[in-house]
């Protein structure tokens, strides 16, 4: 389950190295509380978690971002993350898509029986890290265990609770005609990250996934008086299939440039050999902002600042129109894109 | 996996009845679409919710409790309730714990390819009336899609917001000696129900779960100036673990007797037989409170208003001491009640 057999806990459990976890973990008595005291309070310590209650008190003001996500990626560790610093950083990044400052999440495992005990508190420990990147609290959680079925061994339920920064709602129907599409960097690398390692494919290359929080950034946009209209971060579907949804939604059209849309030269290889479009390849770290094009090379300047490089770029415009995105090809014809039927890459998030 | 086969879906799915939950639903195209279009929103419509967003936009006022919880119960129906009321009582009621007027919940689904479409509506449809029932709303969620490795076939993470009501904070550190512990209802209803559905035991009885939201009553006690100290209900562990928590937690013991705990004939006829102890087995319903003995009759009665019946009870009190639950049982003796290292009844909840 784990590849890193030098891996040492940062908190002291007995034998925590052979142990496995078993039912019992997850029945609400005393194996549950060691799991609580000995590796989950320690590593998410903060003042809400412990009150150790059903559920955590915390200050909120007006308007509060409220989002959820379940992340049963396989394997559980991937190069660039693991499936800990995913449920933090996807979450996170799903409160930073409304416009909020992530503030607070939940934790909740479910954990087959058989999964090393080790294995459990590095991803905790990687949570950690992510969650104290972020700045965000995670304040309250859930441990279940059951029967061994093969799988991956856990799946982790974060939902999350922020601020919202905002005055405008960031929604397919505040965009305008005119507006462009900032994209924050590559696209492509989560997945191509994680089915790579799956499949024991080899690219000759060190590709991470893109895993990362992006708060930071959309935060640096609004506070600077980037007059966001929508916000998106190309998960599940890639890059091409939120453009999809939002074009529709909305009701206008988008227009872009496939030459525009960075891609790692691993991901457009490996995308080759898998018969994928990069474009429909997941990412967790990135994401879109529709702005008004007045803006829009202040907003590149700002994330771009961040970054230390030339990460963010436009990559297309939005017309009036009845919700089509037509792809400027890289041979100079037009296509449609349109959202996928089936499931490209599964169990990648 | 359904054992209803005369369900009638409340909104229209074609050819649903023979559907089942393929990857594709869980991979963020059109199939995943068709499930978020046909089966949730219409069932869970508010405005909210019908945001479409990757997070709901909510107003919150001062103090919020945000609370999660897993749900694997096995089987996915069961008497009195399916995994659906359950996932939406549960964490109503750690809201409700928490002295809370639960509001906005999230709900995130782990399917297992091969349910049966028409299984998950029908629990997306108690999930509706469960929420419907507490005043609550479903604004944001998830769905995945995993193989198909044996088990349920449906895990549920629901995660809860709601506005705190009390001034005290309502944790075993606020309980005084002198305060006594008020049951809402006899337990262990849960346990024993989906414990004899899995298992095909048939104790000739229509024993049905407990499961149901009780926030109305913990708001009705709070509304009236009842000074509770400490909420908690007997989930996984049961009565007896929550006390021993709380006994442990405060600092101080706890006497009760054991003649006082009502528990219904069929619970202890099932508990004999499975060599279970009454005290120890899960209630999703139930609620205990503490509060000043001063108050005591007053709450009695409050909440037997509101269920019509003699239901809710003084069960003990609580004594300056060092964490000691002591049970004076039936045939007089006195036995000092402890966690249980293991899982009693796994998947329950």
């Amino acid at each position: 389950m784990s590849d890193t057999p030098s891996f040492t806990p940062s908190c002291p459990i007995p034998n925590s190295r052979n142990e496995l976890i078993t039912l019992a973990h997850g029945g609400g008595g005393s194996k549950t509380q060691s799991l609580l005291d000995n590796v989950f309070r320690p590593l998410f310590s903060n003042d809400y978690l412990n009150q150790s209650h059903d559920g955590a008190v915390v200050p909120t003001r007006n308007q509060s971002a409220f989002t959820t996500d379940s992340y049963v990626v396989e394997p559980l560790f991937f190069p660039g993350g693991d499936i800990g610093s995913l449920s933090v950083n996807g979450t996170v990044n799903d409160l930073a898509m409304c416009g909020a400052q992530p503030l607070y999440l939940s934790a909740s495992f479910i954990i087959q029986e058989g999964l090393p005990l080790n294995d459990l508190i590095r991803i905790a420990q990687s949570m950690a890290n992510a969650a104290a990147a972020a700045r965000v609290k995670i304040v309250t959680g859930d441990t279940k265990v059951i029967e061994q079925h093969g799988g991956a061994g856990l799946m982790i339920n974060t939902a999350g609770v922020g601020s919202v920064e905002v005055e405008t709602e960031l929604t397919p129907r505040s965009v305008e005609a005119g507006d462009v599409i900032l994209l924050s960097g590559d696209v492509g690398r989560h997945g191509i990250a994680v089915m790579a390692k799956r499949e024991g494919l080899d690219f000759q290359t060190d590709l991470e996934s893109d895993c990362a929080g992006v708060a930071k950034e959309t935060l640096e946009l609004i506070r600077n008086g980037i007059d966001l209209h929508c916000l998106r971060d190309p998960t599940r579907g890639g890059l091409a299939s939120i453009l999809v949804e939002i074009a529709r939604d909305g009701g206008f059209d988008i227009q872009m440039d496939e030459m525009s849309v960075p891609v790692h030269d691993a991901v457009r290889g490996a995308a080759e050999i898998l018969g994928l479009d990069p474009l429909y390849i997941p990412c967790e770290g990135r994401f879109v902002a529709f702005l008004p094009e007045a803006q829009a090379s202040r907003a590149v300047r700002l994330l771009n600042a961040i970054y230390g490089s030339p990460r963010a770029k436009i990559i297309g415009s939005v017309k009036e129109g009845t919700g089509i995105v037509s792809l400027q090809t890289q041979i100079g014809s037009v296509r449609a894109l349109d959202l996928l039927s089936g499931e490209q890459l599964p169990r990648i998030c």
